[in-house]
């Protein structure tokens, strides 16, 4: 027979009692784009708030190629075996273009996945990558609730997703790859500004002093920007995540980097202002789609986008017919 | 005694005339932010839509020292001695944060200044990039309006103000300082993908060959692009402009870049495209402006926020609420 949809309170306390299959369901409930599931999933998000927030947040980011997979794999061993539960929550906005996403496919992490420490959550992406921020935060709250203390959010270097991420964690890592000469590829877009610490992957065998090289060469990119605010210098390292190697020294970087920002309150300021900015772009996303939605608005638009093109009116005379229209005082 | 203000009729005739001296006052005005100047300046504007679009409009952009004023005076007195009229804007955001503009000195071009078919124009800033971008388009109008034929659109490698040039104008030409090893500033923020052209400066002397290397480097970076939906390969070239070489090679390059673009349609499109965001542009920030400078909404704001902030409201919640007092459904 049909599945009954379970109760607010089973979702709580299923979560509170770290069940992975009820977190996995609530996070779908909190990615569903039906309204009729907006009141339940809000529900339980606020049932959360004040228990979540008791862990470290760190982004992950790197082309495809570079080792996320086991990179990540190997991290989140690690931490699990340093008595740590880890979540891991990717951001793959491939997914929306090619239909078939990069990161998607959960066997990428077969020894993970057997933990019971370790919960993995592919995130389907829609096509506003706002939209997708907004449901990873909400994630991240409810796997802190289901008592997660190191959440890991992966995504690839396409696109603006390194922006997005970069605002809902606390600590952001890029991967590079050794030997690969994508450099260029690699900062084209000011990740290199985002990132806390760049860490060179596949740093074995002949690529090792590749590497090491290459670390210096980051290094000293790294000089050109101006200091952080949060007092953190950004660092270069390498690893070799498929024989598990720097994998340790990587962590003890990430760990530096929370007691150092802990102790000069940047951590817990990071932490407000993203909460501020998650508050405002949900304002200013509602805005905008409920005057593009509105259907006086559509037709106008289209008439006046016209009459635009023809030079017949300005850009400015259109704007302030639109928003008239929508009774917003130009 | 007081100088009485300019009629709309006579700034009108007076750009038509070409007269300089009304073309910087018509700038001035439209530039303005008091409210009374509003009506004037779009009715100067509206009049003259239909005569706008003749010019190809060039953005150049390229870090402090790469040479810009000299690049942009040896580029305008070539176009000259061929017939035509430049007019020189400047969008310099630097101008905002030190008070001090890297652009606008107007003693950068000398020999330009000095001619009747040039027009040099140092725009200055306010805080909101999209507030300049908004005026740069506007100026555009009226120089065109006023007879010149080539308006190049200068802005310094400094923040978001490339990626604001780059949509309000046909091509986009990226300087780089040869042997200056800025490789890694100079493409941190993708502004290597908006580059239409890449030009190596200060190609003399000793730097000749380091250009010409450089210049096959960044021929093979942009090969990692995707290729540009109007069917131009960007190129790389190279030039002194102190030596004045190199610099009717480049004139050459943007002279095909138009002739192609402008066959397969691809110039006028781009064009409708803009004019299309400038509305749209306009019509999203008065939207925000008008909420946020709300009294009602700027209270409750603060209200709501300290509630995210101690975690009795999610951020969801709080822009819920925040909406609602202004009359919008979430």
């Amino acid at each position: 027979g049909q599945k009954r949809p379970l109760s607010d309170n089973q979702f709580i306390e299923g979560i509170k009692n770290g069940d992975q299959t009820i977190l996995a369901k609530a996070i779908t409930l909190i990615e569903s784009t039906k309204k009729q599931d907006e009141v339940l999933s809000d529900e339980i998000l606020n049932g959360f708030l004040k228990l979540s927030g008791n862990s470290i947040r760190i982004g992950i980011t790197g082309v495809p190629g570079v080792g996320k997979s086991t990179f990540i794999e190997k991290l989140g061993l690690l931490l699990i075996k340093k008595g740590r539960k880890v979540a891991v929550l990717t951001v793959d906005p491939s997914s929306t273009v090619s239909k078939g996403s990069i990161l998607g496919d959960k066997t990428r992490m077969p020894e993970l996945l057997k933990s019971d420490n370790a919960f993995i959550r592919p995130t389907p992406t829609n096509n506003n990558l706002g939209g997708v921020a907004h449901k990873t935060r909400e994630s991240i709250i409810l796997c802190e609730a289901a008592g997660f203390d190191v959440v890991l959010v992966e995504t690839v270097g396409v696109g603006q997703s390194e922006t997005a991420v970069h605002g809902m964690v606390d600590f952001f890592l890029l991967l590079k790859l050794a030997g690969a000469g994508d450099d260029l590829q690699g900062i084209k877009r000011g990740i290199i500004e985002l990132a806390d610490v760049i860490a060179i992957n596949k740093a074995d065998g002949a690529n090792l002093e590749i590497a090491k090289q290459e670390a210096s060469i980051f290094k000293r990119a790294l000089g050109l920007f101006p200091p952080k605010q949060n007092g953190w210098e950004p660092q270069v390292t390498y690893c070799s995540a498929l024989h598990d190697e720097g994998i340790q020294e990587l962590w003890s970087l990430i760990d530096e980097f929370n007691i150092k920002t802990k102790k000069n309150a940047t951590f817990h300021k990071k932490r407000e202002e993203q909460l501020q900015n998650w508050m405002l772009e949900i304002v200013e996303q509602t805005i905008k789609k409920n005057f593009y939605s509105n259907q006086k608005v559509k037709i106008l638009q289209d008439q006046l986008l016209e009459k635009v093109l023809s030079k017949t009116i300005s850009p400015k005379q259109a704007a302030d017919m639109l928003l008239s229209s929508f009774d917003i005082k130009p």
